[in-house]
């Protein structure tokens, strides 16, 4: 029998506690899971700093990995069973796609590194490159176990994840506005964060998903399951993923590896003991995937422990505060009271603060969110909904709810700064009180004013 | 106001999937949570080796200690609701003994290190005698934040997790066959494995909970509460805590540390790149508490990575099959089939595997089971339930389930192997078919026969 | 102790599924509880035809009459803790107003007879008004119970349910935006159903819900939980409340219940064996409370049983409609298309069915939905949040989603007929081949045309 | 096509809160839910007198009877996924008998009347002879459908349910000690009861569920799920169905019916207004299908409202009881305390009860409790696993737990009395407090003594 159509003789099960189980039906798919490249992921939170705030969200992800497989799965399955295709063409499911599309899902992730939205900021590097490398270069063990499907086919995965594959309903099964990922990771983080703000009618929504010529839409009788996973998507950013002591940790991991690059950028300082030397690659951004394969989230951790005793007292405060959770205070401001940044920044230079590494501002748009919008120019963006006479309709035209949160932005812009500046006169550093009392009189109702 | 009667003007809450939310109302409490002595178990997972088999429990000893705190904090408020002391004497509860009772809650588990049980046992050091330490010694934040209470402060919260505190009822809330420590953990580890054998009813094992002069005792009217909670831990134990899997990996994870212990106590070999200088004061037993306070389990992967490249074979192969997950298989035995190990080990070193590191034997008694037994001479070790006219009758006295699984073994023993040792006719090494065979003959129905 | 002020020596709970324990503190809410006016809201569905939709929702007035009481408790133990008055008319929580507020919270729905709405409708009765006479009527149960308290008391409780009530704190814990009821019957309709739309963070609005000099207002802080519970009542009334199949079915009722009024209305047909003499004296709207409270689900179905086997054909298969459900069809229209329905009854009376009794327009303008508008003239509409500052701001102001759907009308008008309208060729009356086909004609999309 | 094939064109679901969904894939089996006879399980409680105290189990009949056919229509699919017959007599799964296994699912309730137990009792009837003459009968609607499949479907249907249909396979899916039917009532009746003694995995279950040649049995992995499931099974017996204020209610249900029998058999009363007419076939046991199918919960109640104005006192006193839930409370008695039972009544009578119908006795035993017994005669009882080498080894013999609860009575006696027994001094009723006295001499700790 051909590799990709082996099936285990026994289907494998993996406890869950989102989907109950998940189901492994091929040899494929466990060797993949197998790999060592899949293996790491279990090294890497899902949510970075975030579980910070929200200390049960600990889950990696190589868990988020398997569920966006599953649901991939449970797509395929109903796809299959209800709208098999009967002639090339006719808009229906081709369930030879189901492998490249499992796939696809199992692997969409790989590429990432710890901490990926600070840690590419500051090396340079693409996860979405590096997905594509890993699936495609022929060290890897991905790539072995992929290539026993056919020569094309490791291309062909990592074109899915490059929404470059010809069929459009695999594509949109790993990467649309109602897709696998996204299912999973709200379903995921809102249970390991306890939340409930994440949680949607995920049966109903595969049940009213179907294929049609253009991809994926969903009947019109499910209009309001669909309604659902929109606003609870919607809550989980602002709630979950835009929280301001996550963004002001990420801040801080942001200007501790700044720094250590540029620490150990000067000669000599790369043979102390302690020295991050599986760092030293993406410092001179010189790197190749086996340096990249050896990152993971302990690996920073690690390294910032040895910063502590570091003589650098920058370095060293900034580790200890990234380790210990000491987050920057943060207020929101806007258009308005942006010019007011600089007088701020200077108060906190007088405070002693090296406000290159103790301030910050950013704002929710630099987060990879994605606000419903179906005028966007990328096709994908658009939900629809299928009528009983067959024709579509776009969801955000019909839903009042979708509607009001369709492409608007609903983030916040905030300055961030070190948590003393808010010190109140019963403090004992005395010298400092004319100081922070001019910068408290910049606040007003978490607002710069 | 005094600190120790310091309550936070508004109290302060963390979201828990477990609990819904924990309640912090004392500044102590809030101060303790941030000293990076408790930080760091943010750094270490709670199940160690299990969240290799169960992909959902990666939670750590960090959100465990909050889960205990806050079933301590619940307990309290119980006592001091419906069982407030009014002489002396009575039996019932002081809310003086709160602060001491909610630290030690917080703190019991804050001596342990990265895959503690493993640890341990190689490098000899004592998870009880470090959280004693952490507590006592005036160099560690916890300890400058718990002497603000008073100087005998820190000693008083150490007595109670050394179980030497005078007060029964504070010790018992913290160590007995009913703990807040145990009743966190087994929901915990419930709720992210996804397994539904360790939920029981909290609140109501909460309700019928009550002080008496001897220590915590349970109404009658919540015998079959309490029933439910010895069936779910002995089937936690049973299904998660005991899994051959998860076990294999332990025997990996302690082969591994092991050899690198023999390799880098070599002169010379500790100043090669990699070297794992955060664990050279282990290797010979000179560590002190800030080398201790260094580790975390990304300390101990960050090392296995480097080994991956090790000159020593077994080394790099051992760091390989713990980061990528590839345990040994196992077999159960019994006592008439101990004698064949000989037997099969020389066979493994037919196969080519250095038997010393690629074998073991252990069997679920080595792990801290506490199976309940009312006979054990430890007097902490009894469940009492208080009739309604005040007297007091043991647990499996009552209760045919408890009775049934009162002090009895339930475990297995099991001889660890590499995989290779299954191999069938297919494989590629057939120089060493007949070994394989031989060996497979030994084994039936997942016996040693 | 005078009566009020009794507490149980020990507190009583009641398992729940949705709150998990009732906590019952005084001796009053106990006795309220087992008078003979509470324990009929056991015979009373509380989601009346809605139960033949969504078969698990089959709970009772009853259960959801505790709950209420409940959530009122809590509220009323988180103003106690957080917010007591110091001096009378701080704006502060007193909490001598404890009792009257449980009381109201557990009586507000004692009024209510079978199937409500439809009952109502016919037989003018009015369950406030009801409710308002079984809390001060000297006859009942509840009365005598009430008295106990104080001769004003039960004519307090009352006022607070007639929102007369001087408190405005009390009254908006039982009817505002957010009050006690709405909080119970979204969580316990959904819990029933089965739907994940109602569900949203109760501890977590009554952790933000404070009392003011005017009322109850929320922390800004909780302002996402608050847009969270706007949002599932808005979902709950699209998908439960307004389910079309539901409206058929209370259609069908109303036109039984209209029929049997006209029937036993004439002399004669109230001696026959089956006459629902319990119905009579509403038949002429001579009823007193005594034979408003021998009414329950029961009686009403015990009835139909009856008519089963009446000469009336019409009264026969009503209630052979309603009790083994079979419901109407129905379309939706608007104003445009409105103007068809004569026609469309004109085909239905061709096809041999009495149009006055089978077919019925309705939207669900007519239920008694409320979409929050804070434009509205009541007083009781707006949802306040108090900002850092202390000053309040109304939640539309800053909610997008809020916003979306505030004071929108989002329901749909229907036309209800007789299923065999839609009957096709193949059906075994061919007589009518031509009529259905006529009348399918105007249908499209679920829509008149 | 034919009737039994004919497949809905999509299938139809059913929002369950227990299974989420239940699905309808064939038009046979929509038909059957569509029958009056079905449509009649909505009016007719699952838990009867329980719901009196768990409020929340007001779920009905109609409710489980779904659950039991999605719970086979689960195991039907797993079974021809994994275990499809190839020969005749192979011991696998043939899914041609799907629809008579889905069938008698669906209906195997069917014959339930209103307080099952209790009514079958007094009149003599027997639900499962109903259950078979509804489903033989030509005149019901049941029948009719089921005909339509062949002549002899409703008799197949009819020896699954009656456990004499030849396929083994079949019988134990609905009827043995892991059913559909148990595993449904028990996952229900848990959450609607809102406690967590019932829940186990179902899923797991069903994934090690599999046929072979004399039924069903489970492969050895799946121990535990099994396990906990009879552990389960076992803690909702002694928690929810034998709780002594549910059997209380039972007792005087029991007493008012044999009383109302006695009355309403005397000529002439049986004319008077409110005659519980559809009650009179019953009392002379000359009842036929029809009579007995208009019979639900509702029907009872609402002549029980009728008595309450009876000129017998003791009818009016037994209905106002049980409608205003008033039970009778209880003491456990064992064989050498029996005897004490006459005196109880007799001091019963001195306080002016009629001991007849005011005291009872009654015992866990009576109740149709399965206790777990693989050594009793009936073949179906056991529980078998089956080991790697396809042998099949008895349950208990195995689980320790399992062993522990075999068999084994688990009940209790209790003997029930007028509350009013227990009056104390305070009582207005002096006169007759040195009887009360008395009585209360014979009681302690829940005893007789």
């Amino acid at each position: 029998m051909s590799y990709q159509a082996e099936r285990l003789s026994r289907e494998k099960v993996f406890r869950d506690p989102v989907h109950n189980y998940i189901y492994i039906q091929h040899r494929l798919i466990l060797d993949l899971i197998n790999t060592k490249e899949f293996q790491r992921l279990r090294r890497i939170k899902q949510l970075g700093t975030a579980s910070l705030v929200f200390h049960g969200a600990e889950h990696t992800r190589f868990t988020h990995s398997l569920g966006v497989y599953e649901i991939t799965r449970r797509i395929c399955d109903n796809f299959q069973r209800n709208y098999p295709t009967q002639t090339p063409g006719d808009g229906l499911w081709d369930d030879h796609e189901r492998l490249v599309a499992l796939c696809a899902a199992l692997l969409h992730d790989i590429g990432h590194g710890p901490y990926s939205h600070t840690f590419e900021h500051i090396f340079q590097t693409d996860h979405e490159a590096i997905t594509v490398a890993i699936l495609t270069s022929p060290t890897t063990e991905v790539n072995q176990v992929l290539r026993q499907v056919s020569p094309e086919f490791p291309a062909q995965v990592a074109s899915v994840i490059q929404k470059t594959y010809p069929n459009p309903q695999v594509v949109q099964m790993i990467s649309s506005q109602i897709d696998a990922d996204r299912m999973d990771y709200l379903l995921r983080d809102a249970y390991h964060t306890g939340t409930k703000y994440g949680t949607f009618d995920l049966t109903r929504i595969l049940r009213v998903m179907r294929p049609y010529k253009d991809g994926i839409c969903f009947e019109i009788s499910g209009m309001h399951a669909v309604e659902d996973y929109i606003v609870s998507r919607f809550q989980m950013y602002q709630q979950i993923y835009f929280h301001p002591v996550s963004r002001s940790m990420e801040v801080i991991l942001s200007h501790l590896l700044k720094r250590a690059k540029e620490d150990y950028a000067k000669p000599g300082n790369q043979n102390e003991a302690g020295a991050p030397y599986l760092l030293f690659p993406f410092f001179n951004h010189e790197f190749d995937l086996d340096d990249y394969l050896l990152l993971d989230d302990g690996t920073l951790t690690t390294y910032f422990a040895h910063w502590r005793r570091s003589n650098d007292p920058i370095l060293a405060d900034l580790a200890h505060r990234f380790l210990d959770r000491k987050p920057l205070k943060s207020v929101k401001f806007n258009e308005h009271t942006k010019d007011k940044i600089p007088e701020l920044r200077q108060l906190i230079e007088k405070a002693g603060f090296n406000a290159t590494y103790y301030t910050d501002t950013n704002n929710s748009y630099d987060l990879p969110y994605d606000a419903y919008d179906p005028k966007m120019k990328n096709p994908l963006t658009q939900i629809e909904l299928m009528q009983s006479d067959g024709q579509l309709i776009e969801l955000s035209t019909v839903s009042a709810l979708v509607s009001a949160i369709t492409g608007k932005f609903s983030g916040d812009q905030r300055f961030f700064f070190p948590k003393e500046m808010l010190s109140s006169k019963e403090s004992n550093v005395e010298l400092f009180d004319p100081v922070y009392k001019a910068f408290q009189a910049y606040l007003h109702n978490d607002y710069i004013i």
